[in-house]
């Protein structure tokens, strides 16, 4: 089997490493999975580098999110058939061709397009929880969000289309735009400063209350300045590398709270059954094909330094996968 | 009669002038009233240079808060006799010799310090609800503010001591660190880098829920990364003429908020009865001399130049105010 191991934090590039490795021999109540798919998230780069808010115990395999099939079963597993398709257990140590883990509580999943299912764990959950856990939405209000091209956008874009919310996107490049209202953005426009005019304009003077920050910088003040009076701005990402800047005449002025939302101590402060029932409102969605996102390229874990050296890349148009047993 | 008049937004020093008017002719239920203090807030200087998110319709008087002793009464006027004390309708109109209002409403003040009754409008109501109105605080808890020597920061320090609330105050000189000690102080630290863990060490590692930022820029996050998880971080003032800048690490990975708070609306959406309230724990403290912040220098309006030229000067060590009708 082979692993894609960092035993120090640093520039993703230099730290990791496919290392080869004994398979690990299998417990009574543990599976072997074979691992299928495994994005290339932002948040895997950002905790290889160190400037991820969690810290793992070091060496350490990345990847925080995938899919694989079951390919052995310990010999008190019961329920998973070898061959099952599963989500492998989020985290951490899913960029390797196989991986060991308890049984207990590992999710089935039908059998549906591995590039999408692949990424369910992260980014749908994150879109939407900040549409559903920040503020009450009603059909026919506004969202504003950031970073309008990435995954987490287009899932909200996507899931805010079915509950009737409306949606301005803001992006960077003029090449993306028809694309994401094709997809189902109402208004999407180029940042710039005279952003919040041009929202007014673009929604007809609506009064925005919820907007969505994943870049940071000056782009969190402008889209501070679109929201009305007593808003709130969700923190999120941090994709420019800047602090949030935020003038004091969204805070004092215009009552705009910033807070933060963060998917990981989600799942430890929520209940089993919430986390269910959003997992399996996504997982409908996902299956039905109706919420997903472009692919930019699949790559096998040998051809790891190509693949995140492309998933480094600015203006892609899509996530890429690792497939750790053969694109 | 004379007043600092002001015909368009700009540099108070050029665009605010001394004038002589006629005295305004009295109606039946109005009073004429002898100005005899009126600082000069930062706020006044920024409604002034138009940075100020109330816009007045000019020309206008400057000055928005002060005290005065009712020289003439109109015909229809009950219960305020000639001689006594009020507080000038607060917003506009202060940086006058006299000044001619509705008596509906007007407040009568027991005679006392005239320096400290004459800012008792903004600055003490700010301290008050700062400490009264963002979260519940209980005796022991710890806050942190920064502009330590600020009016605003004194009246927190005062107040937070009266209810058992342990405080933090950030300061960036080193000589005004004893004197904030002696007013009650329980931490009084420079501004810096490592301020968390100096803040951490100081308090013994005290978890603080609440922190006050009047200065934007990067002393915003800093303080914020002296917060708890959750805590809040209020955006009060602009002293820096920066916007707050705040992490990712403070937002999403700490879940900190930040908020503003504004007095202005607060008048507007608060009931009469909880206005009262605020307004007569803050007089009776400081007609009891228990609440006060240093003056550093009264000015005769005539020499309002000075005293612009003084108000704008960093180092002082207490509020400029304006004496309309004799120091």
């Amino acid at each position: 089997m082979k692993k894609a191991l960092y035993s120090q934090i640093g520039d993703p590039a230099l730290v990791l490493a496919l290392k080869n490795a004994e398979p690990t021999a299998l417990a009574a109540d543990q599976v072997r999975i074979k691992v299928l798919r495994s994005p290339i998230n932002p948040a895997d780069l950002m905790q290889i580098s160190g400037t991820y808010p969690l810290h793992l115990s070091l060496p350490a395999v990345a990847g925080s999110e995938g899919i694989g099939r079951i390919s052995e079963r310990g010999s008190g597993v019961a329920g998973l058939k070898v061959g099952q398709l599963v989500q492998l257990p989020g985290g951490t140590g899913c960029w390797q061709s196989e991986t060991v883990v308890s049984a207990r509580g590992l999710t089935p999943l039908p059998d549906a397009d591995l590039d999408q299912l692949s990424m369910i764990t992260i980014n749908p959950p994150t879109a939407f929880l900040l549409l559903s856990d920040i503020k009450e939405l009603s059909p026919g209000d506004w969202i504003l969000q950031n970073a309008g091209n990435s995954a987490v956008s287009r899932y909200v874009i996507q899931l805010a289309k079915m509950r009737g919310i409306k949606t301005v996107s803001v992006v960077r490049r003029t090449d993306v735009v028809a694309e994401l209202e094709t997809l189902g953005g109402d208004v999407v426009l180029l940042d710039g400063d005279d952003l919040a005019a041009r929202v007014s304009k673009a929604t007809g003077g609506a009064v925005i209350g919820l907007g969505f920050d994943a870049v940071g910088g000056t782009a969190s003040g402008r889209l501070a300045t679109c929201l009305g009076r007593g808003g709130t701005l969700v923190s999120y990402g941090a994709m420019s590398g800047e602090p949030v800047q935020i003038s004091q005449m969204s805070t004092i002025a215009n009552d705009v709270t910033l807070r933060g939302f963060w998917l990981a101590p989600w799942f430890c402060v929520s209940t089993p059954a919430r986390c269910k029932e959003v997992f399996c409102e996504i997982l409908a969605l996902i299956v039905a094909g109706e919420l997903s996102v472009p692919v930019d390229q699949v790559f096998a874990l040998e051809d790891l330094d190509q693949a995140l050296a492309r998933a480094s890349q600015g203006g892609r148009n899509g996530k890429v996968l690792l497939a750790p047993n053969g694109v």
